[in-house]
C-alpha cells in the first residue's frame, strides 16, 4: 500500500490524468492463472484514492476475469474511470460493463487487445460498439508488442476517423518500438497515451513514460506533465522497487516479432522440448496461425507438425 | 581477448558485416581522460582477426585522438576497414587520414559525429568533404541520441541526394527512439545501419541490433543477418559480459533530450551545487548554447549566469 501511494501521489503531483491502479490482468487477476498480488486490491485502490488531487483514478477490468460486482466493489473504493479491454473482436462482450459503469458515473475506456492482430476495418468496427455502448474513449491496444509504425498509423487513423470520441494508444516495447508507436499514433490523431515509469511492465514492457514525456516536449505537444518531476518518479521510487531491469530480452523480442501472447511461451518450450524443434519456430508459426490466448492446447499439435514437416 | 574472440566470432557467424573493434574513444582512445581498456587494442584487434571469416574487421579512429601511426599498426594487426569520425563541423580534420588508409587498401567510412547540431545543409557539406577525400562511404551519427525521426529524415535524407557513395547512419537511444531513428534513415535511402547486442553503449547504449534485425525482417529488408543468431550472441555471449543492464535512465534522457555530450555530466554535477541549481536546467542551456565538447569550462560561467537570473 505505501509503494502504490508513493508511486500514485508523484504521478499525480507530476500532472499525470488518469492513474490506473490494477493487477495486469485487470480486478479479480489476482489468481493463481495470472499470478498472486502480494496485497489486496481493494487496499491497493484505497491507497491511491488517498493522495490522488488531481488526477483520475483508474483501473482495469477485462470481461471474464473480472465482473460488474468487482467493478461495483473498485468504484467503492475510490475508482472514477475504468478501462473495459477485450480481445480485438470481442468488444460485444464489454457491453453490459460499460453501460453498468456509465450508469456509476465513472469514465470508460473501450479498451482493444492485440488489436495487431485485425485489420483496421475490423478494429473500426469493434472500436465503434464500444462508443455505442457509451464508452467516453477507445483505445488502440498493441498487447503483443508486434506493430511497426505504420501498422499503428493504419488502425488509430482509420479509428480516429470513424469515431466522435477521443482515441487512445497503448504500446509494448517487445520490438523496442513503443515510443516511436505513440508518436505515430499522435500523429493519426490519436490524443491519449500510456506510459509506465521506466517502462515497467510484462515482458518487454509499456512505452517509458519519462522518456515519452521528453520526446513530446522536444517535438512540441502540450502534454501537461512536468518532464523533471516524472523522471524523478521513476529513479527515486519506481526503479529501487522494480524486481528486474526492464531489458527486451530474447524471448519477448521474439512474442513481439510472432505477434504472440506471452502466456504461449512456458508451453512452447515444453513442446519444443519434446519433438525437438527450436521454440522460437513454434512462436512464429503460432503468430502466422493467428493463434490467440486460451488456445495454448493447439501448442503441442503445432510443434507436432512442425517435426513432421 | 577471450571476450571479443568469442563476441566477433559470433557476430560473424550471425551474418554482420563490418565488425568494429575499438575503445569507444577510437584508437589510442585507453586513456586516463577518456578511460582505461583492461586489455592493449593491438591484442583485442588481432583475436577478432583471428576468428572473422566473412566480415570486415573495422577499428574507430577519431584524429586528434588516435594518429595516423596508431592506424598502420591496427591495419598490420588485422583491420581492413576504419571508421574516421568526426565533430560534424569538422570534417577536414580527417583528410589525411582518410587519404591514408586508402593507399593503404583499406575501406573507409566518413562518420560525422553530434550531427543534430548542425542543419541538414552543412551535415551536406562535410559529409561531400569526406566524399573528396576518398571515403568509400558517409554516415551521419547521433552521438548524443538527441534527434526525432523528422530530423534523421532531414539529415540523412539530403546526405543521399547530395553524395554518390552509400551512406549509414549511428544511433543513440537516449531517446528510446534508435530503432524508430534507424528505420528513418532507411526511408530516404540510408543502406548502412549500426547497432550492438542488446543496444551495448555509453550511456543510453546503441541500437539494440537483435530487435533491429527483426523489425527490418517484418518490414520486409534484406539485411543478410541471421535473426536466432544474432539473438544468441545477444543472450548468450554478450548479456553475461555486460556490467550494468543497458537502460535508460535519467542522466542519458537528459542529455539526450539536451543535445549534450555526455562528458558535461560530471562538471554540471559539481556546477548545480555550487551554484543551488538543478543539473537539468544547467544541461538544458548548454544544449540551447550548442556547447561542444571541450567546451567544459564554460559549464561554471553558464550556471553562475543562470543562478543570477
Amino acid at each position: 500500500m505505501e509503494q502504490v501511494a508513493a508511486v500514485a501521489g508523484g504521478l499525480d503531483a507530476a500532472g499525470i490524468e488518469y492513474i490506473e491502479v490494477t493487477h495486469g490482468d485487470g480486478l479479480a487477476g489476482s489468481s493463481f492463472n495470472y499470478g498472486r498480488s502480494a496485497t489486496d486490491e481493494e487496499e491497493l485502490i484505497k491507497a491511491a484514492a488517498g493522495v490522488i488531487k488531481n488526477g483520475i483514478l483508474t483501473v482495469l477490468l477485462i470481461p471474464g476475469i473480472g465482473t460488474i460486482e468487482d467493478l461495483k466493489r473498485a468504484e467503492a473504493c475510490g475508482a472514477k474511470a475504468v478501462r473495459v479491454a477485450t480481445h480485438v473482436t470481442e468488444a460485444d462482450t464489454a457491453e453490459q460493463h460499460i453501460r453498468m459503469a456509465k450508469s456509476q458515473g465513472m469514465k470508460v475506456f473501450g479498451f482493444l487487445m492485440m488489436s495487431h492482430m485485425a485489420p483496421p476495418e475490423k478494429v473500426v468496427e469493434q472500436a465503434k460498439l464500444f462508443e455505442s455502448y457509451g464508452a467516453d474513449f477507445v483505445y488502440v491496444a498493441d498487447s503483443a508488442g508486434a506493430m511497426l509504425p505504420d501498422d499503428v498509423r493504419a488502425r488509430v487513423g482509420a479509428v480516429v476517423q470513424a469515431v466522435r470520441v477521443p482515441v487512445g494508444f497503448h504500446a509494448h516495447n517487445n520490438l523496442t518500438l513503443a515510443t516511436a508507436n505513440s508518436l505515430a499514433a499522435l500523429e493519426v490523431g490519436a490524443t491519449f497515451l500510456d506510459g509506465t515509469c521506466r517502462g515497467l511492465g510484462a515482458g518487454a514492457g509499456n512505452t517509458q513514460i519519462e522518456a515519452l514525456v521528453g520526446v513530446l516536449n522536444k517535438v512540441g505537444y502540450q502534454t501537461g506533465v512536468d518532464f523533471y518531476k516524472i523522471m524523478d518518479v521513476a529513479e527515486d521510487l519506481v526503479e529501487p522497487m522494480m524486481h528486474r531491469p526492464q531489458v527486451v530480452r530474447n524471448a519477448p523480442l521474439m512474442l513481439g516479432y510472432a505477434g504472440v501472447y506471452s502466456s504461449f511461451l512456458l508451453h512452447t518450450y515444453r513442446a519444443a522440448e519434446r519433438f525437438n524443434l527450436n521454440p522460437r519456430d513454434i512462436l512464429a508459426e503460432l503468430g502466422k496461425r493467428r493463434m490467440v490466448g486460451g488456445q495454448e492446447d493447439m501448442i503441442v499439435d503445432v510443434a507436432y507438425q512442425l517435426a513432421n514437416q
